[in-house]
């Protein structure tokens, strides 16, 4: 049995986009195992995920087949497998809760990747809680003065190992903008979030010498406008007067680490479409 | 321009179902505004919900088209009004939290519904907490040999207002086989739901001596099988061991309200399909 | 028997505060019903709250022999009944689901307040869902020019009824700093929260431009510090890109009546503390 | 400066009770850091823990002070070190996220334990994806024959690791009611939770057939009533129609996950006291 399919894409929104992509499928002898669409009645954009068996049809022939069409609807469209795991490059300094929740879930399957690179600016002790087994370490230590050249490394790295998506997994270092813009789309970052939101250093005791009662965790995709880019995934929790400062940052590590490894889950299953500054996630 | 329209549908699953029915659309002029499909890998059903714009197309002459084809494809479907009001009636017994606010979200706007009618085997001074306006209210007192008599009074007002969807808003009375059958489909009740559950009186109670850490409420189609009927909506909150029988009394009422404010929500919107003992539920 | 009291204080932490505290109710033949303490580390402040039975002591009895001993320890401190109803004047303007809550949270018993007028900057027709029964309305319109004029007849009243507590129910006025600093410590609002935080008018629009995945409210008292007062309490609830702004809206309604209604009743009840720009929130 | 001490406690409730304690640790020089108090009004019990600085006083002289007025008043008592580790030993079976977890916690210093052992009814290789580090591994096979043996090995460890703590790490084999006894009170136990609940196998998959839209974890103590002792912990989260039984278990991991390690965390830090069925949880 051929490997099932994902075909996402966008579009302006139009009469029959759904009749004629269902259709193309249908003509193909593709069978639709899932399928979600979105009509964003605002900015009049159409968004869909279709997961199909592609029976006899091989992937390259339904691209060629489905281009000619996709390109009269100004489509953004892509057709992927839906098991080959991707190719993801991991980056970390010196808290390694959200790196250890990956791989673990990597492990046990859960997590349809393929981790190529780990790339941390600290020493491989740093994580030494994390079992990282065979995946190779890249220590990229780096300073005001060599964050241009750590930047080439890291790309040199994700280009080198063909990562098709990079996450952010607590890398304390803010992205240049040549960086961001480098990684646009396949890059994945975690953060905590608060009501009201804090800037700056230690924003858990900020968020504590406020006296919220709630805190969270935001996974978006990095932008050149700083931990303001997408939003993929978000949750919070309740706190209390009672919480110190360290409650908070063991509450917060909980909600990192499930908010980031569902934005990552969503993103390998080509579940996160771009609209502008906003996601379309198809949860399934 | 014309009233928005639903198709709800459901069959056994095949190719070329979605471009079908989309392909329909498309023909007859209609442009879709929301659109979404489920489809079952277990019972190998097909679900879908389509909110559309009719154009010039009549709802009578888009159901006498789409008849011939969903009878060869054994499609259970609906289409249906997105905007008209539909007909309710509201069944309650001492506890009016629920009605209350089922009546103010209607009055606001939130739930597009007619009340038609509001039952209880109380008078109306037991809800006495709540404005019911010019909703005729009908009390029928209940007892262990007047039930069948009364439950005949019960569809007889049903019947003559033409209820399409019946709420029991914390009726305290369990129906009949005879009448949950003859209500199948068209109604909805609230109830607690614990872990684990209890039977019997005073569930709160009972939850509170057992030490549960935390309560929910549960709303669900009514079958002749109670309190198992398909679900619609669930939620649930924490409780600590410093809150007494009436604390989870208080905190159960904001639950049951929003819990089954929701699932009537989702039924006015045709968004709950029916999957054997199960519901497909399309949130938007 | 006589009435339940509630001692609570805030005093800097010294060692036997705990003990002289409770030796003292002891010794007046009181019998501790709930009892709770939270001592800052930080801060080096204590706080407390105990419920108790006085037995044969009046109120007044320990009150005098309680102030001689508080004031040694430099304690805030306030020995209150607690079942008797806390005069509340309720403030609105042209949303009413938090009004319509209150009171019927009050009317079935679940707030102990007693609502001694209602305030609001439209006319009575505004708020037409809401059934304000025989409580007083005083229809108070306010332009930037009758600012302070408006602001001294809602002091008035406030006086004239000897409110204990002012509920902003969606009263969409910013207070002037004097008016602020004149309700301070017993004046309560609700407002939207989200991750991140958003300035200015139509929170909702702006949340679902930015594509927010949660919403959320926080109920705060008023400061002179716009919307920044020490938070009681905050919920929030995850959204999708399905959800457009009126359903933001009408999510962020429920969000905002149970958090509003739970901070009122948690001060009504005497749990919330002044802890600078904090609260201690004793949940019981 | 000498190490904090915990002091907990429970007793029939009787006026001066905490004036008592607190005034005996005052007398002794001991400076209270954190207290807790809950009078249960209906089984008329007082629980109390008190987290403190025994200033010069040694934990052997406050125990033996304590011993006598502790007698009078028909206490449960105990005093215990804050910061010692207690010893624990872990139990597991195939599936190893809550093994994994838990040792990530213990590692970061999240968890205060000195995991003694590692007990499985499976080879070492079954829980291959976690790092055990240098923690003792037993494998100890069990059959319906070999089961009174196999615990009796299990006991053995237990003692012979002078064990304070055995939690259930997803074990699935259901202790004797002989193993249940000998464990009473310090064996922890995770499992799923549903509305309504399920009993027998595959739960998950019984979940999915019976559609309920939420899917929770309870963590309890083991008693010899199977599943139904002391609750410690328990959360919940929605789920939809789309979810498969296999997404049902992935999500149920992270329900488990953080149900059971909060539970331990409660209980290493002496948080949880037992009220008959129930638990008292002192959260902090």
């Amino acid at each position: 049995m051929s490997d099932a399919l994902i075909l996402t894409l966008s579009c302006p929104d139009r009469p029959g986009i759904t009749a004629n992509v269902t259709g193309f499928l249908f003509e193909h002898g593709c069978n639709i195992l899932e399928a979600q669409q979105f009509n964003d009645r605002e900015s009049d954009a159409f968004f869909m995920r279709i997961a199909f068996n592609p029976a006899g049809a091989s992937a390259e022939a339904l691209r060629a087949g489905f281009a000619a069409f996709a390109l009269r609807q100004e489509m953004d469209w892509k057709i992927a497998s839906r098991s080959r795991p991707r190719r993801v490059m991991l980056m970390v300094s010196k808290f390694d809760h959200c790196l250890a929740s990956l791989l673990y879930r990597w492990r046990i399957g859960e997590l349809a990747m393929d981790p190529v690179a780990i790339v941390s600016n600290h020493p491989r002790e740093a994580i030494s809680h994390t079992d990282i087994g065979d995946v190779p370490f890249h220590h990229l230590p780096i300073t005001r003065d060599t964050k241009d050249e750590q930047e080439a490394q890291v790309r040199a790295i994700a280009d080198e190992t063909d990562a098709e998506l990079i996450v952010l997994a607590r890398y304390m270092q803010i992205l240049s903008d040549r960086q961001a813009a480098y990684f646009s789309g396949r890059c994945i970052n975690i953060h905590h979030s608060f009501l009201p939101g804090f800037k700056g250093a230690k924003p858990y005791h900020q968020a504590h010498a406020r006296g919220v009662k709630m805190i969270g965790a935001t996974a978006h995709y990095v932008t050149t406008d700083l931990d303001e880019g997408p939003i993929i995934h978000q949750d919070a929790e309740s706190i209390s007067h009672a919480d110190s400062p360290d409650d908070l940052v063991r509450k917060g590590r909980d909600i990192e680490n499930r908010v980031l490894a569902e934005a990552v889950r969503l993103h390998l299953e080509e579940r996160v479409l771009l609209n502008g500054q906003r996601t379309v996630v198809f949860k399934g």
